[in-house]
């Protein structure tokens, strides 16, 4: 199967466009994981599988693995070798280098760890990212238009009376020969979400910023869906792995988890009716 | 000593704008080395060993770290601990994420690693790169114009008749509040670095590309200096670390970072002479 497939054969089955991002911050944990040798991957994998039946994807921002020490390298692998092989994986690491040094990137991100998707920054243009875009069955995420507010710096200024975003748009549509591309656009922007889905009707969005960046979930669906109301991954961290920090924190974790994908698909079901 | 003061101190210490691009490839090491518990970093250490007092900075591309499992984060905190402290060190990972990413980013990079520069990423703008650029003994190099033929994808579309990487050097002066923003900008583009220099009088350089690459030396040193052919950083990778592959790799990588470093003072002897 390649991405696409993968993705939409999920989304139907979980019956959810929900992403949990696994964006563990070990000092955040529930204080009686620490008895554990491992507390950040006792965390996620509880987590795991407490949504493994309601979510199309988990997302790992790297950042937060990386700086835990040696450890954290092996906390991905234990991380995704607990996620059901049908799940979408995503590496969040916004990577993007000259080509050497891109081919080592890939090979942690695509190879080694072996995401099934991961984030990449266009900044410096398509040789820097085409390691990640080697394999149909792995999605690179072009970011486009990103939640945070910096995103206005760069990403809104005027070429050609377009915005620069559009132009990676474009631009990254123009490489998607594989099939593999899809875009990051936040949900904290949902002109920009409309119309970028309106130039990119058939690649996956990967959409951050719902819950505590305090993106619309309805302009989400909305206007992050394709035509049938799918290939959209809504991205939700910190409001649902941080739901509760005591001992019940995998039941508030799911029961914050369902209310979005049961919200989603009411949104789905209000704009989609022909799915 | 703020970062400027200890590039100024170390390059005139040191007689060399030169910096040693340490992106090991494991692969790449000689042989002999794969009797040593970590090969990596036995090999910097010989090279940081046979060339620290021809240098002014030693770079880390991350992604040779990174990409070698849970040992590489150790590899780096050995390899910086063997860099004489008054020598500057640059963590090269092109980072950058929304707010509470980029905390953890820049807790390794600036806090755990402590480089005293790093590479940073503008695409997502200002608050993706803000807690690097916290310490004024820290500095972020924010790329600018890149050393790879992707650069020209989107660093050189037109803004309001301007490429966009002008206005990423404009932005980047506005963010200069502390002094202790650099550039990134690639020998292999010698006009645009006239030009990044023209419009950025007073900034660090890190200048990549020279060697493998075939970026211009000359022009390296003529447009990446500042008005006292100072503060540019010229790194010099491959063709410096793999020099040989046998028993004799120091010697012969220390011969060609000699002679790049006197080569770059040869032109500096040329463009600016009042030094």
């Amino acid at each position: 199967m390649n991405f696409l497939q993968k993705l939409k054969y999920i989304q139907r089955k979980n019956n959810s466009l929900l992403c949990i991002g696994l964006d563990t911050d070990v000092s955040k944990v529930p204080e009686f994981l620490y008895a554990y040798g491992d507390p950040q991957y006792e965390f996620n994998r509880r987590i795991i599988d407490a949504t493994k039946d309601i979510v199309c994807a988990y997302k790992l921002n790297i950042a937060f693995y990386e700086s835990v020490g040696e450890h954290g390298w092996y906390t991905v692998h234990q991380t995704l070798a607990r996620i059901p092989e049908e799940i979408i994986t995503i590496g969040d690491g916004k990577r993007g280098d000259i080509p050497s040094s891109a081919e080592r990137q890939a090979l942690l991100f695509c190879e080694d760890w072996e995401f099934s998707g991961t984030t990449v920054n266009p900044y410096m243009g398509k040789d820097a990212i085409e390691p990640f875009m080697r394999r149909n069955d792995q999605c690179a995420f072009i970011l486009a238009v990103t939640s945070n507010n910096g995103a206005k710096d760069f990403q809104h200024l005027k070429l050609k009376g377009k915005p620069l975003y559009e132009h990676v748009v474009k631009t990254a549509k123009k490489w998607n020969t594989k099939k593999n591309i899809g875009l990051v656009v936040g949900a904290t922007r949902p002109a920009e979400l409309k119309r970028v889905r309106s130039l990119a009707p058939e690649l996956p969005f990967l959409i951050p910023g719902v819950g505590t960046q305090k993106g619309d979930l309805e302009y989400a669906v909305r206007y992050g869906c394709d035509a049938k109301g799918e290939i959209a991954i809504i991205n939700v961290g910190r409001s649902i792995i941080y739901a509760s920090n005591g001992e019940d924190f995998t039941e508030k974790a799911r029961e914050v988890a369902l209310k979005y994908r049961d919200q989603i698909n009411r949104y789905r079901e209000k704009y989609f009716r022909s799915r």
